[in-house]
């Protein structure tokens, strides 16, 4: 079975997923990149880029379930690009030339373009369609692995009120943005769904796993 | 040094701090009791009900520390009685002849009225003042103690928003409201002033505290 899930997904205590005012020289707005300290702190995020140490222990465990078993991305076009990227031809996202997705990659948008091919293994597809057309349409290139929903927070909160997320890890950040995209509006009794449970760490962040019952 | 504390106060994992549509029947709205359930299951919490039995552990440990040292409450209007209290003369909040606060009792309310002396040595004080001034009132009536700010959300959030909390202990629980009265709301950066931890319960709760550095 192919489950959509979500990983390290960071909102701060106040809710929201990103700040207020994002740009090409400030991806998160005024959040910076405050939401994601927790991650870049530890032992995989060092190794991923190339480097040693970072802690390895609960931030750890969680950060490192971002690849296994995942055949396919999706994300929203205020993942992809800044505000207004759809009118930079040359526009290939964040990463250089070769994206942390290594898989093929759909970005829901409603300013479609030519896929892009990158470098190690990631391939850009630009879709303007439902969050459950673009599941399934991610689901046939995962050929049988999962499919990650990789934010933003807009996105997110759309997959979660159509019902097709089936596994979610939230790393709530104990800081209050006051402004931004809030993740959780408009999901009331979500939890009625999943087992959830919550995990506090030492380093300051709570993980909230939402799991399907029965996976 | 007396210190403003705040103690048990329960919000969803989506910030509200109370539901939407309190009345006299439902003080909390559409949220019913979930939001306290944790509180419930402690012994202490059956302990002061006069009964036995309840969890020992860390939501217990918490709920305890809500007697220990207070010498006055603060509450705001919405705490004490339903939308509309001030115009019934016989209102004497919820809790029956003999409230759980043991203390002098200050109500902020544009509708004050006479002190009420209830059993047990809760007594019922009704200002409309600013923050700062309540909390003054209430220190001298603490007697060198301590003072609870004992919610609703808006008051804790106006008390919060003035700088007047030393101690906070704020219960996250894993439900998603949607609506009601958010805490967190105009916040922006509150835990610069703070020493941030987070505790997570087997029970489910995640307890979060903030502690002005140097008490």
């Amino acid at each position: 079975m192919s489950l959509a899930r979500v990983h390290n997904f960071s909102v701060s205590l106040d809710g929201f997923g990103t700040g207020e005012g994002p740009s090409q020289d400030a991806p998160f707005g005024h959040a910076g990149e405050r939401l994601h300290e927790w991650m870049f702190a530890t032992r995989w995020w060092h190794e991923t880029a190339g480097g040693s140490g970072g802690s390895g222990g609960l931030d750890d465990a969680f950060v490192r379930q971002f690849t296994p078993g995942i055949g396919a991305e999706i994300m929203g076009a205020g993942k992809f690009g800044y505000p207004g990227w759809h009118e930079n031809p040359d526009w290939k996202g964040w990463w250089g030339p070769n994206p942390p997705f290594h898989t093929p990659t759909f970005i829901l948008t409603h300013h479609p373009r030519p896929s892009i091919q990158m470098e190690g293994g990631t391939t850009f597809h630009f879709l303007d369609v439902s969050p459950a057309q673009a599941l399934e349409t991610a689901r046939e290139a995962a050929n049988g692995q999962d499919v990650r929903i990789g934010g933003g927070p807009s996105l997110l909160r759309d997959f979660l009120a159509a019902g097709l997320v089936d596994h979610m890890h939230v790393a709530v950040v104990p800081i209050l943005l006051g402004r931004g995209v809030r993740l959780w509006d408009g999901l009331q009794d979500l939890e009625k769904d999943y087992e959830v449970e919550a995990a506090s760490s030492p380093g300051g962040v709570v993980h909230v796993t939402f799991t399907r019952p029965g996976l």
